[in-house]
């Protein structure tokens, strides 16, 4: 590297220094808004934002920035690897958002903030009117959004291509119209057929503060370093991270239900997992954190369901929850805690569905947004068409908002086109589950409550890699194979057989 | 206002609007540091703090704003009050910050979020070794800071001047020693001749659980409104706000102590009131907060011991501590209660003091601040020093360092020279209460339920007006008067005497 070369690296570093402060001040930022600001300070903290991502986008689009990445990328055969594949994506940020008009972009930052803060009320108050004039910004902001990306492109393939890097609504419908054709049938007979298990036990009152424990338990038990991870309380459960030293998740408790904060902390921590085991090498770079939502949903559904769900991971709660809670689990087996765990059966909220039904609720969201997008379906239609497709697909009638349509933050948080990535990250995870078999006693390891050769085995071929390789090749990379999602139909076709005895 | 005027206002108003949000940014990041974030994570957080630290400084002392200042400041009289007060404060912290090296100022604010997470760890292990080397730097800094801002002076002044403008090591000398001369009799009276009321129900468990909504009823039982306020849980309590809109309280809550987190909460609840009230015309300039450390210690103390340890507070208080501890409070009088809040007798922390011997933990503070920074005390000799003056003044013999030395944050926190505005504020209190008590049935008051008179008072004669004056210009329109110890003294020889039938 000659001198030139290595003085425009130091003004990366520095540059990169910059960005991640500003990302980090702003995260903190929204972080703080869901845990523990007073409500009423949205409007001040939306003040704030607007100014650090008026820098952000000067930071990340400036002339400067331009230049010096074009520098880069003219001797990019002197870089190193890391710093080469930094280069390369930060100019297609660069090239990114500098379509978009930048008083849009402070613009929809404090949108976002404001809708946030509105959705929440709404979502309590199950009131959408209040919060319809947002969402009605939001997918206006969209539109335009995927316009200003791709103009060559399908407006709602833009916007998909944003959280998983070459996903297109082709690719989607294949997909779905596999899923739906393999597991539409097999819930329809159990519905008809299956018996399901008495849960009335798990509708008792667990105590917030043992739960909280249980948290404690579940995050040890799938391998949180505590000193890195902190869990928070929020309306609806997610995960953030600053650094691989830095990484918060949080849960929703329920008195009544303690199975839903439970499989979102296993959910999350899967999330957290994935971006604790980004290689140091990759730390105070711009690639030092999970390269996609679709391969991050695969890290937390893995968790969540491969695992959690699994009779091994079972076998190993149920002394900690008859601990916890021994009047509740009084009298409850292994084997009816495992099927308690794994009932499936149409219900209304996603983050609580089970495996099987899991992928309708995707279904619902990616068919109404794409509709949105197009412009078929007007915002103040979405409640109804929300209502409709819940019948339609999952036979069930929707009560009130609150368990629909205002049931989710993605689109209060501004995210139009994520969903897709939940189902994709599921499927995902079957396969890697088919490969990590051919040479692991993965249920044997799951059994042993000492998960550590998953995490060794996921950090190897995913977490350590962070943002290293575009998504598609991190996965293949993984699987050894490309993508196909029999896998996971048949992996939830064989589960639920056995579960229902079909 | 001629053109020219309402263009510099205007560039003020946008130079205030990023001022303040750099402000609010690196302070949801402190309180984030200290309610939520994962350990680990704060050498990452110092890098974002170094690059927001260094904005501000800009902000605060670059040539724009020199420039901006001086020529409104050479057209003040077409300012309006309010603009005017914020030009004024404004240059003052623009030459008093420009006083101090860009480099130094920022590795100070890195220093300090070190320090914070290194003390942390060091108080929980009562680890003096760990947190020396950090506090050696602090006090290094602070006798360089003394030196920046008023080499004329003596150093310690200097620090004393920053948390309350105007005082001085002389004032404080005559006000400790009529403290001194008034209280410590007092206190050996009741040593030696008190008899103490069976606190052995207040050492009973308490379950957080319960503590978190006794919390809530003192907040709401202050008048806190909770769209504005929120409460965190820290090792060490305290209070920030970013405006009238967004004002936090924390607290710590002890299982066999219910007290100590009462009255931290309404302890803070009292700062907490007094940014909640700020007049709205001062919102979004800088002199929207309290002015001064004492003026604030004033509110917090006033609510803590003059409100909050009443006969009538605690006749309101003992029906919800019986609802909410049943077993724990049977048998409780309010008298028995009156009596245990008010327990006179020598103890370690200073935070969960009584009223009387508290000003004791002040004057230890502050003469062993005035030593380290005329350089008669070594840091390293501190700990030795600490538990000589708690043996002296006190009576008491320290056990370890997290009782004795490393108790409080304010030093691993960057402030030397706080402490004496706590016993300050506590004088101010006493005075205001005389004032009160000329207008209204202070008593009545607080035994009705309904603070609000009391508030009202506060709001006009202190709350509402912020910074636009003085401190202690703000306490003599308050209190009708120039300040007045013996109102202090004289209130405690009063309350204890009858307590303890002196």
């Amino acid at each position: 590297m000659d001198k030139n070369v290595s003085e425009l690296v130091s003004q990366l570093r520095e540059l990169v220094g910059k960005q991640r402060a500003y990302g980090q001040a702003a995260g903190v930022m929204y972080y703080d808004a869901a845990t523990a600001a007073p409500r009423g300070g949205a409007a001040d903290r939306g003040k704030t934002l607007a100014v650090l991502s008026e820098v952000s986008y000067e930071l990340e689009t400036g002339e400067t920035t331009g230049n010096l990445l074009h520098a880069l990328d003219a001797v990019k055969e002197q870089l190193d690897f890391v710093t080469r594949r930094e280069v390369s994506e930060m100019l297609r940020s660069y090239e990114r958002t500098k379509k978009i008009p930048k008083e849009e972009y402070i613009a929809y930052t404090v949108l976002i903030n404001d809708a946030d803060a509105v959705w929440h009320k709404a979502k309590e108050e199950s009131d959408w009117a209040s919060f319809e004039p947002y969402m009605e910004k939001i997918v206006e902001f969209n539109r335009k959004l995927a316009c200003w990306l791709a103009p060559e492109k399908k407006p709602y393939d833009a916007l998909l291509d944003e959280y998983e890097r070459g996903l297109t609504m082709e690719k989607c419908d294949a997909f779905f119209a596999i899923l739906k054709e393999r597991l539409v049938p097999l819930i329809h007979q159990i519905t008809e057929k299956g018996i399901q298990p008495d849960d009335s036990f798990i509708h008792l009152d667990y105590p917030i503060e043992q739960q909280r424990k249980l948290s404690d338990w579940l995050m040890n038990a799938i391998g949180i370093d505590r000193e890195y991870c902190s869990i928070g309380e929020t309306e609806h459960p997610f995960t953030n991270g600053f650094s691989k030293h830095d990484v918060r998740i949080t849960t929703h408790y329920h008195l009544n239900d303690p199975l839903s904060s439970l499989f979102s902390v296993v959910h999350e921590g899967g999330h957290a997992l994935y971006e604790l085991h980004v290689s140091d090498e990759l730390q105070d770079t711009t690639i030092g954190g999970g390269v996609s939502m679709g391969i991050h949903e695969c890290q937390s559904r893995f968790f969540e369901n491969i695992i959690g769900r699994s009779r091994g991971f079972i076998h190993n709660l149920l002394p900690e929850l008859q601990t916890l809670f021994p009047e509740q689990m009084k009298g409850v087996t292994e084997e009816l805690l495992y099927r308690v765990a794994n009932v499936a059966k149409p219900s209304l909220i996603r983050t609580e569905a089970d495996e099987l039904t899991y992928a309708l609720h995707i279904i619902i969201r990616y068919e109404l947004e794409k509709q949105l997008i197009e412009g078929s379906l007007a915002v103040s239609e979405l409640p109804t068409a929300w209502n409709e497709r819940v019948k339609a697909y999952l036979g069930l009638n929707v009560p009130d908002d609150r368990h629909g349509v205002l049931q989710d933050s993605h689109w209060s948080g501004g995210s139009i086109g994520y969903f897709p990535s939940y189902a994709l990250g599921s499927a995902y995870g079957a396969q890697l589950l088919t490969e990590m078999r051919k040479t692991m006693d993965f249920d044997a390891v799951v059994a042993s409550g000492d998960l550590k050769p998953i995490r060794d085995w996921l950090t190897e071929r995913v977490w350590s890699k962070g943002s290293l390789y575009d998504p598609q090749e991190v996965f293949e990379q993984a699987a050894g194979a490309a993508f196909d999602p029999t896998y996971y139909t048949d992996y939830l076709t064989r589960k639920y057989s056995e579960l229902y005895q079909l």
